[in-house]
């Protein structure tokens, strides 16, 4: 640890950034290319929701000449503008990827940017993969470096860490020296917002929006000479203290690239929260050994850790509490065996078989499961009780989405929005984007130039 | 207090800012022009600085159809970035207004946005004048709230406290309805950013042009519907408690109405750090007492507060220390009599007299004396011993600069940059700002269309 005492962290960082060459990630792009196709596929998703169209609508007028693709729509706005709005439909659902040991959702904040920077100056797919996986990196290891205390302060994580990924991939992207890379990661310290109370509203997506759009400008602006303070993140007045940290600088700048945190992200199986993906895998096996019988149930006690009730026990008022319903999510892996993008729109969450079933749902605090496990009781008529373990959910790190469910993922997300773009031609992109030349061709492949008519609705 | 205790903070700021009318706000229209004049001049004298060059050509190709000045110079953006660049230049130097209960700049984050979109939208003086009384009331008592922990802790209070400021006033600029005020300002609290460590920095500009820009960024979203959590300020997981104070709710809306925080608004004489304004005054009537004989002297001592020695006793290594230095503020004074923009330069900071003189100066903590009182003493060669002690600075709320003053530094400042603008229609048309029918014509009426030809230092 000697390095960091000589010199910031922004310059460790930045520094690693810098020196780092296609070989030393080539082992981590296949992991890159996953999270790449989550990200497009959860930004396919809600390419049309009416959130990401109210933000289109206001960047509109604020736009300089169109260079890069709204994903999954025909329109296109400049660089920083489209990095905002990508981020915001990658990560509306909460349905994309996940780095568990913050809970940062990796992908949005750092692929949003360099994918609409590439495109704006035809970056090629190695370039690419790399700024995403160092901007992963960085992100996630500023992350560590202040969890568990900072999100359960209230700060949304992904925002508050995703503008530092952004800064250092845009900064690699754009081929800036390590100085300059330092002061892109410090001018992101100036940058970094976004509260957990906010989270069931719209405002959420503000915050992680602006971690894309703020993390390019962050490099933009060093490499117009903007400088910042070499200890931004851990200087007395800096990031992490004010924040309310602490920073654990072995766990920023130790080992860095001998472990990726890369290879520790994972992908939802479900639009829920991740702590309750357990509930729903319990669920579904309760439901084959109920066969039909769910109109039986006078009871379903879900037991868990004190996470999984914080997060997950609480009213539904609407579509974004029933993703983080551990009612919600119950009832319909038992009713419908089916936990996809539809179960959490209103025409369901409101339908009155759902609502009862949800009502028989309680939740109860079991200290011997760890985060992420669930038991599953059911209680039916005839007094028969049924339960289920589940220690490692679907899509978790000990039992990850396979490609093939990756891209599958990708072909439902897009079906469900009827996007425009090819699903085929944007999972075999993908997965050959170390070869590919050129990104912009890569963004402009899956348009379709005639804007197609959708039905947009305001209220958000 | 019970408002706030059944509805969220964000409602009760709103529902107040929502309801006043010109008429409740009359009485303080004449203390708005001072803070617009104010701005106006410190804008004008950074508007040539590398920083806001780098800052307009970084964001030239990001801006939509252009349609609103940038203060001091031929060119334009659009309003958002227009509000990012005038509040860069206005609070660059900390020459701008201080709030003193929070150190808040208030008006660089508040009249950069309603000045850029009133010019957009062309709305008349009147508006303009309420939305940034409105905007200062908001950012200030949100200040309030958390003051004096939250500066301490090391967050820029002006950047994080401005972006809530920047959205209240945009969003009554824009006439929007009570609900969709208090959406804007939860929103702002998932923008607000800035830290101390970046202070020396360019990054600290950043953050605050930040605020300017995401306030407006705020409302509009907040007009296209975007929501955000009816306590994003103050509820458990909210921007007081995230960025670590308890709020002081009654500080934060008690009294809404009857006390106006635009009246503690102060306005500097000197480009330096507010609490060593005292310093310099004290140095000026040593320097009258001294009669030329600079030369004699041995020992420059200066004893103040805590906060004084905290903020000035500094080494100086550039032209940010110089400003917050009591060494070097002590030697301008005293050698020149002056401490005006062209004191703080490279020119002057590392000319060997000051540089010499600077050396001679030495802290003292006297805790009987106040924050912004002083007691400089010198000591001469001859043994003999002068001082002087300053309660009230030039400039505080004791002392208060008069209406001509602000008009001679508008001036003064206006020729330090050699702006092309007409500092005299400027002041003339600010003073009857209530009886402008449309901003638009305000801010087109000092530019000159041609470009002047400058010399652009990339060096920051």
């Amino acid at each position: 640890m000697s390095q960091d005492e000589g010199q910031g962290a922004s310059a460790v960082l930045a520094n690693f950034v810098a020196a780092t060459s296609w070989s030393d990630v080539a082992a981590q792009s296949h992991e890159a290319k996953r999270s790449i196709l989550n990200f497009f596929a959860t930004a396919l998703g809600s390419a049309y929701d009416p959130v990401v169209t109210s933000a289109l609508r206001t960047l509109s007028p604020f736009s300089g000449a169109v260079t890069s693709a709204i994903i999954g729509r025909p329109e296109r706005l400049d660089a920083l503008s489209a990095a905002f709005v990508n981020a915001i439909s990658a990560n509306l659902l909460d349905f994309d990827d996940t780095h568990l040991d913050t809970i940062i959702h990796p992908a949005a904040p750092v692929a949003a940017p360099v994918l609409a920077l590439a495109q704006a100056r035809g970056f090629c797919g190695r370039e690419l993969i790399m700024a995403f996986i160092l901007g992963v990196e960085v992100e996630c290891r500023i992350g560590n470096a202040v969890s568990p205390g900072h999100y359960a302060r209230g700060w949304h994580i992904t925002s508050t860490c995703g503008v530092f990924g952004a800064a250092a991939a845009c900064a690699k992207l754009l081929g800036l020296s390590a100085d300059v890379i330092a002061n892109a990661i410090g001018i992101a310290a100036s940058q970094s917002a976004g509260i957990v109370e906010n989270l069931p509203s719209a405002a959420k997506n503000v915050s992680v929006g602006n971690a894309a759009r703020n993390g390019l400008f962050a490099a933009l602006l060093a490499a117009e000479g903007y400088s910042a303070s070499a200890r931004a993140i851990e200087g007395p007045l800096g990031w992490a203290r004010a924040m309310g940290n602490e920073p654990d600088l072995k766990r920023l700048v130790g080992g860095l690239g001998e472990s990726w945190e890369i290879a520790k992200n994972t992908y939802k199986p479900y639009p829920a929260g991740i702590v309750i993906h357990a509930v729903i895998d319990a669920c579904f096996e309760l439901r084959a050994r109920l066969n039909q019988r769910v109109d039986e149930i006078v009871a379903i006690i879900v037991q868990g850790s004190a996470l999984l009730l914080a997060r997950g026990d609480r009213p539904v008022r609407n579509e974004r509490d029933a993703r983080v319903s551990i009612h919600h999510c119950a009832a319909c892996a038992l009713l419908f065996g089916k936990a996809g993008v539809p179960e959490f729109t209103e025409a369901i969450v409101f339908r009155p078989d759902i609502m009862s079933l949800r009502q028989k749902v309680r939740a109860e605090l079991d200290t011997s499961l760890p985060d992420g496990a669930t038991r599953v009781c059911i209680q039916l008529t005839s007094g028969e009780m049924l339960s289920e373990i589940v220690m490692a959910a679907r899509g978790s790190l000990a039992a990850p989405l396979c490609d093939l469910d990756i891209e599958e993922k990708l072909r439902e997300c897009s079906r469900l929005s009827a996007t425009s773009w090819n699903a085929d031609i944007i999972i075999e992109d993908v997965w050959r984007l170390d070869t590919i030349a050129d990104v912009s061709n890569l963004m402009k492949s899956h348009e379709e130039h005639a804007p197609v008519a959708k039905p947009v609705s305001t209220r958000l």
